[in-house]
């Protein structure tokens, strides 16, 4: 496959679906999205929670984010309810983060995962209770520790001996004994159906269940007066559709549990009332895809769990999960204006139609990034030409700012249609960079109707209020 | 290979050569860094522009950037002196932009590359003049383009014919003639010694010489009143390490002029006043690379563009060329603290050591959007043990959070020891984002024994400065 500057490798990506290219895909567009009829306001055009994305760019510009409040909530309680309580589901504030969010995962009784003292003072602005996070990291520092602690953070997931240690001290200090999970690596790597099996997992995350080390640390917390076990985490790999590779790395866990009983007697199964299976729940970013469906799925992990639990002797723990991308992902598009459209010789006689859009890899890297695809839709009305050859681009000076690498789109879309990109909820803004010094767009939050900015526009004052004014 | 989370493949990539550890490879290193000596002040410490790298990481913090103001001048002047004028050499803002490089850039005489309204406010807040700059992008705003022009922007780059219409309607509009450069596509695809010459350029910037599209829009500028061609542009790739894609590119570039110039006549040459070659010129990022020798490449190109003007009977055109890399990528190294050490058995017997440190992706992710390989070292001390396989990661919640991927490391680092890459001052921290909500480091120039600031680092109060207090 040719590398077009920067590595970028072109072809060969997923085309997405294409049928009824004014349809929106239910299973990948936000819930309460549809495309208005002729005899409704701003006809033709899409709304998502009742508010025409046509008014949004007109109110906010573009590009711009927007979140369907109700979709989101409806995948909190969704997600609660298959995995039988709102506090087993712990929200991954690293897919997309802001007051708001931190509010309505309060409001719907989640817990939230955070993986940053900053993700964690984020949410305690939002007056998120210290008590419902978790707080995860392969190199937490010092200070990073000492604030969760001070702050009261429920659970800190433990990585490695050194932070034991640090932990340890942090914990002595405040005068408190720190509730902990030991993360471990059950050696399952998992990605949509198939999952990898070994016994070593070649990464930072975690204490080895194959080398032993994953005892180790469960026992070292066992002896330590400052912190309390309450459970064991893992983590095996993102959008995954289906529940082997869980069931898998749940019968891994339960390997270290066993050995735990066998030294300690059954009493330690008070320290093991947590089995996090960490996040990773597939959703379909295009037409084609399927998403994981959530309640069988937790009805399959939840009866494995029991099974283990017995086998073993124990009270059968409570299962967490830390789905970041299956609750956000779906519920926010990113509309974009279409800029400057060019059609390109690729082959002697093949053209390839370059549609630009006012963003691009700065506002999300994931194609370049992941290949990750999408499905993109125009938005401000119905278009009805004959499909051609197209790959969405943004305003980067870089060849590999690609959004869309391979569709086949109406040939009637022009300059200043909106466009908007699907499920970018997730790892969207959260990685977005001023790549160019493209500032990040504004996020616009949709409900019954109304629209409320939740995040600005960055603006270039932004940049510059980052300028040291020195003396020359 | 196989793919761990998230798309980053593992293994395979270069490992960078490891000869004296504690040594730094002066053309990877920026130029006045060196390791002190046992009777110095922090001894075994490493110093840049005088300045202990130790001391810089005590009074800034870590992560940081810091800049060598002697190294990027001195190339500023190397390659302006190569290209015979420091006009011809335009800085590329987008590698790295902050109001005291548009100064140096500035005082050395450059001229300076923008590819957003927001790199050309950042330069103008710097006094940078605009008739000095050029203006870049396939998707450039009307709003932009206006802004460009009504500031003075001394030469835009035309990427398309609807970019064509707005930009003389805007120059109409403000009353001016515009200076303008036609970007061709010269169907070179260059990459280190290596380049794919092709007909059709399958990517979204400039017009096509194989389709025509190139002539027929130098065509339509000459006729248009309100623009005026000053030259020809193309970009043929980056990491380039020879001449030979340079002068390809060249001559294609001539065949459009021949054709001009059998249409009208000699007088056309006058309007092709400027051949801009774009940017891409190689430096080494590890000790095995080799960088690109600036004064031979210039000398090689030079020649061949005056033969090509002879042979067609035109005056030779000043030869431009955009660097940005090759300017900031050496000047630049990126200091981090050692966290967290973790020995993973990666199959049975062998052991691979994950070095942790206080940033990653966040600050720079070529690593994982590139494969981009880099030279670390240990910049406070000294050490000395037996090598072994060594993996840099960041601390992001992310498996393929990796900033080097394959090392052989002494045994001896330790936890707190500094750790510093060189080479990153491009395409760092201009792609820097907040993932995980970690904050951009500071950068501080270095000269003479003297640290400045001159961007400082950001703080939670800069992410939620973007939040609205909305009403609930
Ligand atoms: C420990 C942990 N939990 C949860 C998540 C969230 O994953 P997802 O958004 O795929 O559900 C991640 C993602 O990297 C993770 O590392
Ligand atoms: C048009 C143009 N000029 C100059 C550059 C700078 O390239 P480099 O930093 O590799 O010299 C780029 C990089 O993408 C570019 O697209």
């Amino acid at each position: 496959m040719p590398i077009l500057g920067n590595g970028f490798e072109l072809g060969g990506y997923t085309r997405p679906d294409s049928t009824g290219f004014n349809d929106l895909p239910a299973h990948v567009w936000p819930s309460t999205a549809r495309r208005r009829g002729a005899d409704e306001p701003r006809p033709g055009s899409v709304e998502v929670g009742g508010v025409s994305l046509t008014e949004i760019a007109e109110e906010y510009g573009t590009p711009v984010f927007v979140v369907d409040e109700a979709d989101f909530r409806s995948r909190c309680r969704a997600i609660a309810e298959a995995f039988r309580g709102s506090g087993n589901v712990h929200y991954a504030s690293k897919a997309f983060l802001s007051k708001a969010i931190a509010r309505w995962v309060r409001e719907e009784g989640l817990h939230l995962d955070v993986a940053s003292g900053n993700e964690m003072a984020v949410a305690l602005a939002a007056d998120f209770p210290a008590a419902d996070m978790t707080f995860h990291g392969n190199n937490k520092s010092r200070s990073e520790l000492s604030d969760a602690v001070s702050a009261g953070v429920g659970r800190i997931v433990l990585d490695s001996r050194s932070e034991l240690r640090r932990l340890s001290e942090v914990a002595a200090e405040a005068g408190v004994v720190q509730d902990v999970l030991v993360r471990v690596k059950p050696g399952v790597e998992a990605h949509t159906h198939e999952f990898i099996a070994t016994a070593h997992e070649d990464q930072k995350f975690g204490f080895s269940i194959a080398s032993g080390s994953a005892l180790a640390a469960a026992d070292a917390v066992e002896a330590d007066p400052n912190l309390r076990l309450v459970g064991l985490h893992c983590h095996i790999g993102s959008q995954i559709v289906d529940s082997d590779g869980f069931i898998l790395a749940a019968e891994r866990v339960f390997g270290v549990v066993e050995q735990l009983v066998a030294r300690h007697g059954v009493e330690i199964s008070e320290h093991f009332t947590i089995l996090d299976l960490g996040g990773g729940f597939g959703i379909a970013y295009t037409a084609g895809e399927q998403p994981l469906e959530v309640a069988p799925l937790a009805d399959e992990i939840l009866r494995a769990v029991e099974e283990l639990a017995q086998r073993i002797g124990i009270p059968t723990p409570h299962v967490a999960v830390e789905p970041g991308r299956a609750i956000v992902g779906p519920s926010m598009v990113t509309v974009y204006e279409v800029g400057t459209l060019k059609d390109v010789t690729v082959d002697d006689g093949v053209t390839r139609r370059y549609l630009s859009v006012d963003g691009g890899m700065s506002d999300n890297i994931r194609p370049a990034l992941y290949r990750s695809v999408y499905d993109g839709r125009v938005v401000n009305r119905e278009v009805s030409g004959s499909r051609i050859p197209t790959r969405v681009v943004g305003k980067h000076c870089e060849s590999g700012d690609i959004l869309i690498n391979d569709a086949a789109y109406p040939d009637d879309i022009v300059e200043g249609d909106l466009f908007a990109l699907a499920a970018t909820g997730a790892y969207c803004y959260a990685m977005a960079s001023r790549y160019n010094m493209l500032t990040r767009p504004p996020v616009v939050s949709v409900k019954d109707g109304a629209a409320t900015q939740i995040l600005r526009r960055e603006t270039v004052q932004d940049l510059l209020s980052l300028e040291c004014e020195t003396p020359r």
